[in-house]
C-alpha cells in the first residue's frame, strides 16, 4: 500500500481547453481508482498522431477540456477493488485498447477487439460509473482513450494496463504502447511475411517505419517504402534510420548470399514518381505506383502495409501485391467518407486484404514479450526516438509533429 | 501403345456453330497429341455454367465453331513426346487450369495460378503450335479452356490432366473436374472454418452447395444459404439435398451436444427476405441480408463464400462476416464492369477478404486426394447429380441449366 492510496492526488496535468490551442499545465485532482481500476504515476509519455487528430478535432466530437496522451510508461500507485494481477510498484504501459478476458474477442485467438475495452475516442469518462477521475476546481475534465497520460497521475481500467519487465527503461519502452507496436504487429501477427519476402510500406511515419523494422526482423529481402514526402527519405538519413536498417540487413544477407535492396518510392505527384533503388534516385514519370512496384518486383510484392490512412494508398497497397499469394494489410485510419474500391478480379486472382487494429496485439497477453524483444536486443527502439522535451515544454512536441519533423518525441514527466 | 496412337481419329463431337444455338453432333477428326500433350477418350462429361456463359457469348469473344466442355472424366488413348507421368489406359480428369510445375505459382505453396496453364477462355488453339487438333472437312474447330470435352476424343496439355484412382466410377467423379472441387476447395483450402463455425453461402448452385458440403465435412455448426430463388430451397428438398446434409450432421451433433441449424435466407427483393431457420419460414421485410445475418449470428458469420458472381452479393458476403476474425471468400465470376466497394473501416475491423480460383487446388497435385475422399465415403457426390442424358441429347443439359433446373446433368458419351 502506498501512503496516497484511497486519497485524491493533486498533481500537474497538461489540459487542452480548446481544439487546436496550446495545452496549459494545470494543477488537477486525481480521484482514487474504483473497482477494477488502477492509478498510475506516469514517468514518460510521447505524442502520437491520434492525439493530434483529436486535439485538432476537425469534424470530431469536441470534448473539452480534455487530458490527451495514450503512449506512455509508468508505475502503479494504487489499485481499486477486485484488481488481482497488478500491484503497487509494478512497471506498466497503459494502452488505449484493452482485454477483459471474458468476451468473444478476448477468447478468440485471432481478434484483439475486446467488446468491453476496445478503443472509444468519443467517451470522456470512466466505464465503471460514467464519471471522470480528473477535476480542476471541482469541475470534471474529460479523459481520452481511457488513458490520459499527459498527467503526472492517471486512472486506467486494469484491463488496459500491461505489466512489463521492471528492468525495461521506461523512457524507451513507452513508445511500445501505441504506434511502434501497431507497426510491428501488422507484420508479425497479420502480414506474416516469409523469410526472403518483398514488403511494401505505404507511409514512413513511426507506424510505417516500425512495420519496416518488423519486416527487417522477419527477414524480408526487399523493403519498398512509399511516401509522398521526400523529406522522409532525407530524415531517414539524418536519423540514420534507413542506413541503420539496411546496413544491418545487408551484412546478414551478404553472408547468406541473399540479394537485398531497400527501395524507396517517393511520389511527388500522380504524374511523377521517384524511385530510390540501392543508392540511385531514379525519376519515373507518367507511371502509377502500382505499376512501378509491379515492374521492380516481377509482378508485385509479397506483402504490403498501408500506414497513411489515405484511401488511394489503401487501394494501391492492395493492388500492388502479387496475385496467387500477396497479402495487403490496412493500418492507417481512414477518413469517414472514404470508400475502398477495386475490381473484384483483383480479389479473385488470389490476393488477400486484411485490416488490423493495434497490430492484432492483445495488450496484456502480448506486449510483455515485445518489451522483452527490446531487452534481448532483437528490436531497436532508439532510432524511433528523435526528440526529448520536459513536461513543461509539451507543446514543442505538438509543434514538431505539425511540422512533420522527427518520429517520436519523449516527454519526461519529472524534468 | 494403342493401335490408334499417332493416327488421326475420326469421332463424334458436339459442335457449337453459333452463339446460343443448339449444338450439332458432327463427325470430326482429332489429330494425335504433340509434345507434352495427351489424347483422351472421354467417357462422361457434365455441363457447367461456364460452358453456358461462353456458349451464350454475351459480350465475350465469339470463337465459333467451337467444341465446349470442361467437366469430364476419361481414359488416356495416347501420349505425345516428353510426357512422362501419364500412360495409355490411365483414368484421368482433364482440368481447365493446369500445373506446369516450374513457374513461381506452381512453386508457391499458396497459389494454383500457373503462369503457363492458367485458365484462358479466349484461346481456341493449343499452346504448342497455336493450332487446333480438331477439324471438320479440313477446317479447324476452336478448343475451349484447353479441354473441349464434348467430343469422344480430345487433346489436352499433359499439365492439365490428372491421373486418378482407376477404381473411381467415372460417371460420378467427372463432376470433380470443375464446380464441385471449386466449392469444396474454397472451404478446405481458403476459408478454413474451424469446427463449430458458422458459414454463409451466397448462391446455392452446384458450386455453392459444394461449399456447403465442404462446410458440413469441416464440422460447421451452422450453414446459412442465401439465394434469390426460393426454388433452390424446394429443389433442395426434392433432391433430398438439404435434408441429407442436415440429417447427417444433426446425428453427429446430437452426440456431441453441439447446436446445429441449417438456415436458409431467401431474399425475394431488396425489401423482403425470407429466413428459413430450423424448420420455420419467417418473412422479414425491410431488412437487408447483412443485418439479418448479423442478427441471427450475434454479430456475423465466421466464414462466408460468394458463389453467384453478383457484385452486391460479394459486398454482402464481405460485410456479413464477424469483425475480429471473419473471412469472406469470393468464388463467383464477376461481370467485367463490376466494382467491389466497402467502407475501409469494415476491413480495419479485422475482417479478411480473399478470392480463389478452382478452390486453390493445384489440379495434378491435389485432385487425386479429392477423388479418394469420395472413394472413402467422406464426400458425397450423388446428391449433386440430378439428371442423366446420352451424348445425342446433350442439348437437354443446356435447356435444364437455362431453366435453372437441377444441379449437374451427366452426359454419357457412349449411350
Ligand atoms: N490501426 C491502428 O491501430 C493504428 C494505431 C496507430 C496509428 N494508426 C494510424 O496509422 C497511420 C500512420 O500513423 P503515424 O503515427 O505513422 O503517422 P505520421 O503522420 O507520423 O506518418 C504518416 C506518413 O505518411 C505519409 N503520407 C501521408 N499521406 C500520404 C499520402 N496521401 N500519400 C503518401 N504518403 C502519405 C506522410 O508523409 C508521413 O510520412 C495514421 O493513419 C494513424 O492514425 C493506426
Ligand atoms: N472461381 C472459380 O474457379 C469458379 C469455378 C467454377 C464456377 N465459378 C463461378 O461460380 C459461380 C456459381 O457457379 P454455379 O455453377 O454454382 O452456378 P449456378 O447458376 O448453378 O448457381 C448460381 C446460384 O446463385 C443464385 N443467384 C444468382 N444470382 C443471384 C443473386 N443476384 N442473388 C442471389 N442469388 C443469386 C441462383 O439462383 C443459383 O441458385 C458462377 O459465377 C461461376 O462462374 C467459379
Ligand atoms: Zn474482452
Ligand atoms: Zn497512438
Ligand atoms: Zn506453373
Ligand atoms: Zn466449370
Amino acid at each position: 500500500m502506498s501512503t496516497s492510496a484511497g486519497l485524491v492526488i493533486p498533481c500537474k496535468a497538461a489540459v487542452a481547453w480548446e481544439a487546436g490551442k496550446p495545452l496549459v499545465i494545470e494543477q488537477v485532482e486525481v480521484a482514487p481508482p474504483q473497482a477494477m481500476e488502477v492509478r498510475i504515476k506516469i514517468k514518460y509519455t510521447s505524442l502520437c498522431r491520434t492525439d493530434l487528430h483529436f486535439w485538432e478535432a476537425k469534424g470530431n466530437t469536441q470534448l473539452f477540456p480534455r487530458i490527451f496522451g495514450h503512449e506512455a510508461a509508468g508505475i502503479v500507485e494504487s489499485v481499486g477493488e477486485g484488481v488481482k494481477d497488478l500491484d503497487v510498484g509494478d512497471h506498466v504501459l497503459p494502452v488505449f485498447t484493452g482485454e477483459c478476458g471474458e468476451c468473444g474477442h478476448c477468447k478468440s485467438e485471432e481478434s484483439n477487439m475486446c467488446d468491453l475495452l476496445r478503443i472509444n475516442a468519443t467517451r470522456g469518462v470512466m466505464l465503471a460509473d460514467g464519471n471522470s477521475r480528473f477535476s480542476l476546481k471541482g469541475k470534471p475534465i474529460n479523459h481520452f482513450l481511457g488513458t490520459s497520460t499527459f498527467s503526472e497521475y492517471t486512472v486506467v481500467h486494469s484491463g488496459c494496463v500491461v505489466k512489463i519487465n521492471p528492468l525495461a527503461p521506461l523512457d524507451k519502452v513507452c513508445i511500445l504502447s501505441c504506434g511502434i507496436s501497431t507497426g510491428l504487429g501488422s507484420i508479425f501477427n497479420v502480414a506474416k511475411p516469409k523469410k526472403g519476402s518483398s514488403v511494401a510500406v505505404f507511409g514512413l511515419g513511426a507506424v510505417g517505419l516500425a512495420a519496416a523494422e518488423g519486416a527487417r526482423i522477419a527477414g524480408a529481402s526487399r523493403i519498398i517504402g512509399v511516401d509522398r514526402s521526400s523529406k522522409r527519405f532525407e530524415e531517414g538519413n539524418i536519423y540514420n534510420l534507413f542506413i541503420n536498417l539496411s546496413s544491418t540487413v545487408e551484412k546478414n544477407c551478404l553472408k547468406k548470399n541473399v540479394e537485398l535492396t531497400y527501395c524507396f518510392i517517393l511520389y511527388l505527384s500522380s504524374l511523377s514518381v521517384l524511385v530510390y533503388l540501392s543508392g540511385t534516385l531514379t525519376p519515373i514519370t507518367l507511371l502509377k505506383r502500382v505499376q512501378v512496384i509491379a515492374e521492380i518486383t516481377n509482378g508485385g510484392v509479397d506483402r504490403s502495409i498501408e500506414c497513411t490512412g489515405n484511401i488511394d494508398n489503401m487501394i494501391s497497397a492492395f493492388e500492388c501485391v502479387h496475385d496467387g499469394w500477396g497479402v495487403a494489410v490496412l493500418v492507417g485510419v481512414p477518413n469517414k467518407d472514404a470508400v475502398f474500391m477495386t475490381k473484384p478480379i483483383n480479389v479473385l486472382n488470389e490476393r488477400t486484404l486484411k485490416g488490423t487494429f493495434f497490430g492484432n496485439y492483445k495488450p496484456r497477453s502480448d506486449l510483455p514479450s515485445v518489451v522483452d524483444m527490446y531487452m534481448n536486443k532483437k528490436l531497436e527502439l532508439e532510432k524511433f526516438i528523435t526528440h526529448h522535451v520536459p513536461f513543461s515544454e509539451i507543446n514543442t512536441a505538438f509543434e514538431l509533429m505539425l511540422k512533420g519533423q522527427g518520429l517520436r518525441c519523449i516527454i519526461n514527466m519529472e524534468a
